[in-house]
């Protein structure tokens, strides 16, 4: 094997590493959450230190390997795909943090009736992440294409959970109450960012696979 | 001057143009929901899909530059950090889009008392994007710098806005002001963003011009 392409599969190997970190801070931020485990919650905190360094460790690889290898056409879309992958898992683990902190804050007041439809998102986001590299990991538009579809639902429980927590908050004014139902609004904010960035990663899969920019379809009708 | 020379340059402009836009709509959106003035809130759908145009337009000319010119060094450097600032600006047109759709949905309603801190937490915002494009334009670590102090301010502002509404929130159990409170959470939290990518700009700048990864400081301390 070329050293490039030793180079190349090391690259790929790294951010489906990273991506595993990512997921696994993913699967504690929402189990710590739902499970009100202090433990659990904390450990996404160690855990963003470690993808913060990836991501500039990968960004620098993709750098080096551009300067010294002068790659063009399917490499080079490898390549830069690589930069925009590495920086949404990093906005993810970003995502996963502001989801503890704000798990902490909830364990410390007795639970607020429902979790309501997060979990339900929650698992949803989940498996865009898990398919979005997968997709990225064997080159699967067909499993990418499947990310892009799933974007319309989460969109959609999003606004139930809004709905749901104002009516909450309309029918209650204890202070503690509408702290706790603002603080749900944010953690399901933060889990539909995250889906939006499994979109992004499944958009360059497609990108580097196809070689065509499928982002905002309706600019160009 | 040399051919590549002239596009590095077009490429420059082309960014500097598109951060020109995406400040029209960021004032556009703010002063739409100060002003209640719902023709100026609508101009910001319509810039967004120049700016989606845009940000395809420009990455695909950053590659074939990569592609065709094999730069190394401060070039690379230069074309890598055009396409995160692509990026970074096409964000912040999504959270101007999101502003302006809450916006029009508030006109809606009677004016809720205050927007509280959110015009201040917007015009300090507002100078972050405009300081980043600059620093940008002009190769200036030390105004890059400058941005990327103020992001604490930010957070502080948003901080209070959330706290004040919660109050808000918590006297008042009328279902309508329930949702106005939130809708201007969702509006703290878009401008606190938009100032996020500004941060990123201003990182982006440090980079190109130093050489020098800046992001995440504790990560290595």
């Amino acid at each position: 094997m070329r050293h490039f392409d030793m180079e190349m599969n090391d690259l790929k190997s790294r951010l489906v590493e990273m991506a595993g970190l990512v997921q696994q801070m993913l699967k504690a931020t929402i189990d710590g959450l739902v499970s009100r485990d202090l433990k659990l919650s904390e450990t996404v905190f160690a855990h963003e230190k470690e993808v913060n360094v990836q991501e500039i460790v990968v960004d620098d690889k993709c750098l080096k390997l551009i300067a010294l290898n002068q790659p063009v056409g399917a490499d080079l879309r490898f390549i830069t795909s690589a930069m925009r992958i590495n920086s949404d898992l990093e906005r993810m683990a970003d995502e996963a943090v502001n989801i503890s902190e704000i798990a902490l804050d909830l364990i410390a007041y007795p639970e607020l009736k429902p979790l309501i439809d997060i979990p339900k998102m929650a698992n949803i986001v989940q498996q865009m992440v898990a398919d979005s590299i997968k997709a990225f990991n064997t080159n699967d538009v067909e499993l990418a294409n499947t990310v892009l579809e799933k974007d319309d639902e989460v969109d959609d429980l999003r606004d139930i959970v809004f709905k749901d927590l104002k009516v909450y908050m309309t029918e209650s004014n204890d202070p503690q109450t509408i702290q706790r139902a603002v603080d749900l609004i944010m953690v399901a904010r933060s889990i539909e960012r995250i889906g939006d960035h499994a979109t992004n990663i499944s958009e360059d899969v497609i990108f580097m696979v196809h070689g065509k920019d499928i982002r905002h379809p309706k600019t160009f009708k």
